[in-house]
């Protein structure tokens, strides 16, 4: 094991109670000068495939780190409290619920899984040991659990080796490319209005100056997007279909949101069609449909 | 005097308009390499009582700290700006309006009470004396004697000594525990719409499956609530009544919001009352009814 | 060129998606133990000018710092990314849409100006060159040169100088005082709901008890606003003139908020106008009206 810098943290816990202090001030307990470097605590409550995703996004933009993710509906109950080292380095520790998976694949993928043994953990990290809550492993677990990793403790000394097969994953949301264009789940809406799918954008790569959108399921009125290259290229007003910062392909307006224009929220399926007048030329670069 | 490696910071400011960047930034002016932990800056506008609590739960999980807290709606009249130090070796900074008195408590006590000079805070802080502003002690008179004492300056040095009985405190929520169950308002409701009452959970201790939850004096129905150790145990619009990670009685459904549910709201009075057929065996655990 | 302690950051990114993060991360790439100082994430999507005066408020109080700013409507367009040094030492990056000037001039005005290249960028960096999105130059291209310059890396090795008098620049807020009084743009609604005007105090030196208040343009009912030095000394529902904590004149009300009872939204215009019975003495400071 080595030491790191950095202990990023990602939750569902919000600012406003002292929660996400409350973690950061354990993991000084542990090691007084730790960085926390905050990825995100507003991801929707409960949302474990949103949290799942940011964090598979961001993690791999650091050096090798400690990662603290808990977004944990099943905190108290029989899902297991977990600690992976991935293949790049990192360390991720969080609830065994799939919201490490992703990012541990991104890192280059899973290498150890510890079930963490939440006393070892709180005896190591010198806190007491009767005080872990059934409702606030961040704080009583997975924090300190992080403080110690980022210094160099061995996770084996907190908890026992976990068959990688074993652990929760989830289904990742659905893309697929056919002949006339493309269905993807909103899996993205970000501050700006921006329509997020699951969609690589080099495997759809649009080769149209503009597709059909519709909602699937919802009886809304087709749009019109147009193919552009950044948000500043389109009318005001004007749908445009881009390659968004993180390779997939998204729905956008310029200086309004499309995810209102359209309607939509994450989990919809939304469909992209070519123009039937112009014949289909499928490109050639890898898979036509997958997951995640 | 020793130093700190911390100074934690809660306020009333929002991240909006720069306003704890400016005391962060004038905190950096007097010790460049401050490490300030954010507690939060979203406790509702003037709310004294919510940052109190919240600074109280969470500054004792630090190990001692300076800590800046900045809920101020009295800026400019005559309220007094104090530092005070808790038996644990802590200092606390802000406004003489109750907000720090519960954490100094929960800190060990109050040691010693300090009046601040702005005049002398500045001076030690080397900062321009004419700069005070009357609506923002935050960044002109908190922030800078914060930074200092974390430097081991001496609280002697910016202020006169008072006398602690003579410091403003809050009054505490009410609990009172009866024959029937208990009665207690809220004093939380989180970002996952728990609704957390000032009922300490260990002199509670319910004592049966289900209660008949009220809210006093709103005409609403009632209510069943079971008790459980965790969420997960709740089926889905099942209300619960747990622990929660404060040690406190609290009401929460499975992935949706109890707050919502009872249309309840901090500082209302919630009557939890036993099943009648089930004769009440008080249990003899301290205190039956208290403030705080 | 020296080294910075601290980067300051401010964006529209909100802390939803983890684009903070993304930007922080690539800066701990550059700079493992790189201090960022978070000044604002929450300023209006697309809101230049406000973003461009919390910067210009926020950046002074810093000691000489790198001041990332992102808020970047034009990203992937013709837009010049820039580096800017201010005399006072710092240096400011970010697009070239007026978002840095205000803080520049406050900073003691222009010294030096850079185009950024974004391969060189990248390459001084050590991140690969082919990475640059079409919409996400505050990860790609910004955070990476301010991480760059915080490490006393000379701008000139990123890009090539440019005339100052070729950059974008923002209309400044109008303002203007008149015999009657003066009228002003609302530059700023807080938290609180203060209303703060592109009016500087010490210019407009009420020198009345009472000044009339009306929103130009919109037909509402005039009020009445009582001058006082802070919020304490207004009665519940009586709107106060006062000098906010950057030196211009605000609306106000005491534990409610002044913007919600006057209607009143940034960029509107507002007219102060003191009593007629009252003649009016100009004071003999300085413009008698202005912009900025």
């Amino acid at each position: 094991m080595k030491r790191f810098d950095i202990i990023t943290f990602l939750s569902d816990f919000g600012w406003n109670g002292g929660y996400v202090a409350a973690c950061e001030a354990v993991i000084t307990r542990v090691r007084p000068l730790a960085r926390v470097s905050n990825i995100s605590h507003e991801v929707a409550v409960g949302d474990v495939a949103a949290g799942a995703m940011i964090l598979a996004r961001v993690a791999p933009l650091y050096l090798p780190a400690v990662h603290l993710a808990v977004i944990d509906p099943g905190v108290g109950m029989d899902r297991r409290p977990l600690a992976i080292t991935a293949d790049r380095g990192d360390v991720l520790v969080g609830p065994d619920n799939g919201l490490l998976m992703q990012a541990a694949e991104a890192l280059g993928g899973l290498r150890d899984v510890w079930l963490l043994d939440p006393e070892r953990v709180r005896a190591e990290a010198g806190l007491p040991p009767a005080a872990v809550s059934s409702t606030f492993h961040g704080r009583d677990v997975f924090a300190p659990a992080a403080a110690l990793f980022s210094e160099a403790v061995d996770p084996a000394r907190c908890g026992l080796a976990l068959d990688p097969s074993a652990l929760v994953r989830l289904t990742p949301p659905v893309w697929r490319i056919s002949p006339e264009g493309a269905t993807a789940q909103v899996v993205e809406i970000d501050r700006f209005g921006n329509v997020g799918l699951a969609l690589p954008f080099d495997h759809f790569a649009p080769q149209a100056d503009t597709l059909t959108v519709e909602i699937e399921g919802e009886g809304l009125p087709e749009w019109t997007a147009r193919s552009v290259q950044t948000f500043g290229e389109l009318r005001p007003g004007e749908l445009g279909l881009l390659r968004d910062s993180w390779g997939q392909v998204a729905l956008a307006l310029n200086g309004a949101s499309a995810a209102q224009l359209l309607s939509v929220q994450r989990g919809m399926t939304v469909r992209l069609t070519r123009p039937a007048a112009r014949p289909y030329d499928p490109p050639s670069l890898g898979p036509k449909s997958g997951q995640g």
